[in-house]
């Protein structure tokens, strides 16, 4: 295993810690190996996979769906969550939390059929550009985190995303841009109706979310959708410290990860005091509970899959 | 594609149905191509993977703890569906119908962790028999289905269970059994609790159902867990039509496949009178529907995998 197998990163302890993980788990007949069934590895999206800020990509995504609403419903503009979103209430957004944000998508997209989500999604995903840096958001990918998902499976590993977004978005573009399989997405999730419309089979999407995954739910949800204790894991937030916890106090060879964004110039600066998602507990507590700290300035020398 | 790539199927309309669908959605260039990301097949575990007669292996499973606990509680013995269970009164076990049985797992087995329910359900799995047929309940799945799942894979499908069983029960032996991932099995669940146990993050099972994996909910948990419209689907049951659906209404080439159970013979002759899993509706809109009908007598060569 040479330092080419991950050229988007820098030579450092990360890097060093990844490349030894990697080497050890596989090494046929070495006291570390884990057969290939069991080395899962496990990613955070949002913040981990691509770029978060100023808020998570799905504010954008229900944001003109919502105004339509508003339009034809005027109450919405006096009802929580719709009222901060609709007016752009930085500070209630806040407040709101990951949650409001579920919220507003549950309400928007209900009563669109699966398939008819799917097309919305992939067409609003491959036109809408990210506010600030002018690209698409799917354009907003991290490359270090690309070329380690395949680095990870061409060394046997399988790799899931297990996101606090909307798991349905996501699939609309895991395949293309991470190599990661539609079932090997979780998330959160609303409640669907199987119904006959026409004479096909259609799962209905309801405005009530069935799974908010984000903190302790993660590992939940890891039980619910894989089964099986992940050998790696990488998050960004207080929102993953769950799942990294759960990962990494497993029996046998453990590695946890998490990226801390203190790249004010290629990308964004910030942990605590970013409300929606902060990077506060597990950052204080990495030491104690053995996961490593990546930094982006420091340890990765390209930022953006496209840039 | 030769005959001899599912020995223990017999010739046949069945038979014929299964290779010419995958003969026709892997002919690269051919009008019925699928991509192998879209090749996703799904089974139904009891009855239709394994046998699930007299009763389904759950029952089993659960009985000794039931038991267990009766003697410290006897109050349980005054409550249903316990009371049904404890008495072994076969019409009131049928009333409950599959949910009554499902409540009965969950509350047995809350308060596990998933580690410690793992090692108690191998070792269940590893000693004991099925009451009738004298061998283990592993060795009662169907080797023409084995076949099946083999010779998908080698064409480049994603087989998938997706099982009103206890998700965590199949997990056990899916993969040896099968060749089926932990991640790529779907079932019924409880809601878990996620907590530090000696420095341990573990998942503690709660009474609670989180999903019980029938009728309508199957399409729901094939969109949550899987995310794609199944192009093959197989089941034994009404409860298994709705999912037979979901994948036969979609576009382009789809396979829908049912096992008649009319082989009192080698294994047992039943259909609408089961009461915990009857088939019915199905097998009377089989043909309107477009759903292969599989007799286990005249299609199958050899029944069991193991014998």
């Amino acid at each position: 295993m040479t330092n080419d197998s991950l050229p988007s990163w820098n030579d450092g302890a990360a890097k060093s810690a990844i490349l030894d993980f990697v080497a050890r788990v596989t090494k046929e007949g070495g006291p570390d190996f884990v057969p290939p069934a069991e080395r899962i590895a496990i990613f955070d999206n949002d913040g981990t996979l691509w770029c978060e800020q100023p808020l998570q990509v799905q504010f954008f995504f229900g944001r003109e769906r919502l105004e339509t609403m508003a339009r034809k419903d005027p109450g919405l503009k006096e009802r929580q969550p719709f009222k901060a979103y609709l007016e752009r209430d930085m500070a209630a957004i806040h407040d709101l939390g990951k949650k409001g944000l579920l919220e507003v998508g549950a309400a928007v997209h209900a009563g669109m059929t699966e398939d008819a989500f799917e097309e919305y999604a992939r067409n609003w995903l491959a036109t809408t550009k990210h506010p600030k840096l002018g690209r698409l958001f799917t354009e907003l990918t991290y490359r270090p985190q690309v070329e380690l998902l395949d680095f990870l499976r061409a060394h046997g590993f399988k790799t899931f995303i297990v996101s606090g977004g909307g798991i349905d978005l996501i699939r609309c573009f895991s395949e293309e841009r991470y190599g990661v399989a539609r079932d090997q997405v979780v998330g959160s999730s609303v409640k669907t109706r199987f119904e006959m419309q026409d004479d096909r089979g259609e799962l209905v999407k309801l405005a009530e979310i069935d799974s908010f995954d984000d903190r302790e739910v993660k590992p939940h949800n890891i039980g619910l959708h894989i089964g099986r204790r992940p050998i790696l894991a990488f998050g960004n937030s207080d929102g993953d410290l769950a799942m990294l916890r759960y990962c990494k106090t497993g029996p046998g060879p453990r590695l946890a990860l998490l990226i801390h964004h203190d790249d004010a110039e290629r990308e964004f600066a910030y942990d605590r005091e970013f409300r929606l998602s902060p990077l506060a507990e597990a950052l204080d507590k990495a030491d104690e509970y053995g996961i490593v700290v990546v930094s982006m300035k420091r340890d990765w020398r390209t930022v953006f899959e496209t840039g």
